[in-house]
């Protein structure tokens, strides 16, 4: 028996979504009942304006306000959110939308695969983290029995709504958590992005992403879009497990459990960048200023590039790990520039003393951080055929 | 963004399939390493017969052996199930086989979808229920708060295997209760399936499907093929919510949760086409005699037609829940004729003048039963075109 479907979904930036002048979230969710699950972190003020936008413009909407942490992230708290849908008597074809960070997203996207075998769902992601990356792809994860992201779906949302003004209320080391995942997509696809973001991450953390003005949008647009093409050649992991979109997520869910979450995804996905890029290094695909140049613009936006955790044991036992996740293949994704990379296929390809003799490269590094390396000059502002705000993203 | 899939999945019909001389379950598996969950039930011959055939042919699989009941329908043992998978150390590819009935395989494609956000699986349905049913399609789902069936996923499996040897050793009843969904997709659908059933169906259940022989597998295999025919047309359910398949499947499952699950599912599928049939009579889509003759079918096959349970009050909040999961929209399957059906789209084509004067026309058969309706001659056997045993439906 054939079994084909085709979705479709798009990414729409906007500004000020919870204004009731904005129709945006209305248009996109399409349905005049559903649950908007909210990440409670946000607080009485934003609840305040969701409460006003669906008296005015989708007054069949329940919320449920929600703990949500990496703690949270468990089938515990999905069964939270389909015990809500299933009290507000919910029908098929009604909506959730997840209004919170990646984990509210990770989380919403579940429960609504699993709500009368699939209810549609809009996430409207409140982080950079989630904006860049958790938010907008198809994924949906928990954790389960220490294992990061063990169990999950590969669901593709009704829509998202993207709106940069919700990070003039998120924290800096969130925002600069957030500027890993951006910094990341351009380091294997865009050289442009990485010297935008180098040239004023700075700036965009201080201003909650407001200055220079607009270059936010673009930047996350710009993001974005890199980010859904990678997604779009097997949006559900049928084909080869390999994608330049995993680079830094190899060792990053392995540093992230032992550091019991103190260590930020981004973060942990900043080390984990280092790390590869100095496999990149040692394995002779990246070449030493390149490797220099990697590093720099990690230390420069305040991202770490090593951790005591990163030991020969721990990153030995992540690769293991991640290799059952790729179906026994590594698929280490490691830059051959800056804006390019490849993929080291076997785990054979990464040996002991591979590991060592590139965590070494970055002690060495981080211990001249004093004298960093020369950064890329970049524009002031990136091309604009390059980085147009983009609204319906494809 | 598009996000399109295609996957194909097989039913492979064959006999002694845990004989390691057979090769069909290992060639339908494709992989070294797996988990086969059984549901317990089954005993210790089973076991041991599966334990023999993966020693021989897939020493790389781990069983979980578990109570499965309608009252294990949960998200718990799911999570049981998902928590073995991990302890299996299985990596992405590698399958999970679910061996048992109908619940089991519900379990299994539930698991399957959440763990590594999907793992292959394989169903090997025990029960005739599952072989002609629950076990074939692309749905699993377990009960939630109340609620039958509430979560679940669509996932196509990545094959089906039916060995009708297993209904040896199903005891009558449950034989009895599988012959429901067979006589339900051949109401809406085939005329000669269902002659055939009312001709054979007591020597079938008698025999554990072995006599007349050859028969059972015939029959089996033209109730998949019609089910997967209906199906096929839409099978993520993303377009109308309705379907000949669904007959019997809009107040039975309110029933089967009011009887505690005392009621076998085809039990409750039975009343439920009764019932269904007669609002078609009360509703002038079905003649007397039509409606006669499907009362008396199911009454020959010692399936129940009327309960207790079916009272005002639960057939209309039973009515009401189905509309919630078909998006508003009740679509009653009704017959018009033995063989064919239509549909009532909406809540408010069936009143509770109607549901009242349908009770009473079963009711009042039920009480006549002493001298049933004369049924269709039928044919000692069905015509070889129509019933051609099958190996790999399409």
């Amino acid at each position: 028996m054939d079994c084909s479907t085709v979705r479709r979904f798009d990414v729409v930036l906007s500004s000020d979504v919870l204004d009731p002048h904005n129709p945006a979230l209305a248009d996109l969710v399409g349905s005049d009942r559903g649950l908007v699950v909210m990440d409670g972190a946000l607080g009485a003020a934003y609840r305040a304006r969701l409460d006003r936008y669906l008296a005015t413009r989708l007054p069949g909407f329940h919320v449920l306000s929600l703990a949500v942490s990496e703690q949270h992230k468990t089938m515990g708290t999905v069964l939270d959110i389909c015990a809500a849908a299933q009290d507000a008597g919910l029908a098929r074809r009604e909506v959730l939308v997840a209004l919170g960070g990646g984990v509210c997203c990770d989380l919403v996207s579940v429960a609504a695969t699993l709500v009368r075998r699939g209810l549609p769902y809009v996430t409207v992601p409140t982080t950079l983290v989630a904006q860049v990356d958790a938010g907008i792809g198809l994924k949906g994860a928990v954790n389960f029995g220490g294992g990061k992201n063990y169990l999950g779906c590969f669901t593709p949302p009704a829509g998202v709504l993207v709106d940069p003004d919700f990070l003039r209320t998120v924290q800096p080391p969130e925002l600069v958590s957030g500027l890993a995942e951006m910094v990341k997509i351009g380091l294997v696809r865009d050289a442009d992005l990485v010297a935008a973001l180098t040239a004023h991450g700075g700036r965009l953390v201080a201003s909650g992403f407001t200055q220079p003005a607009g270059l936010g949008a673009r930047l996350i647009a710009r993001s974005i879009q890199l980010m859904l093409e990678e997604l779009a050649a097997d949006p559900y992991e049928e084909f080869e497990l390999r994608r330049l979109a995993d680079f830094g997520h190899t060792f990053s869910g392995r540093l992230e459990e032992l550091s019991g979450y103190a260590l930020r995804h981004g973060e942990a996905v900043a080390i984990d960048m280092a790390l590869s890029s100095a496999v990149a290094c040692e394995t002779g695909h990246l070449t030493d200023a390149a490797l220099a140049e990697i590093l720099s613009v990690l230390l420069h936006l305040g991202l770490p590039i090593t951790t005591d955790l990163a030991t020969e044991a721990s990153l030995l036992d992540a690769m293991r790990a991640t290799a059952r996740h790729r179906a026994g293949a590594l698929n280490l994704v490691v830059p051959t520039a800056v804006g390019a990379a490849t993929f080291l296929p076997k785990l054979s390809d990464v040996d002991v003393g591979t590991l060592a003799r590139a965590r070494r490269r970055i002690d060495s590094h981080a211990s001249a951080q004093l004298q960093p390396a020369p950064l890329r000059p970049a524009p002031l502002e990136p091309a604009p055929s390059d980085l147009r705000p983009t609204v319906g993203l494809p």
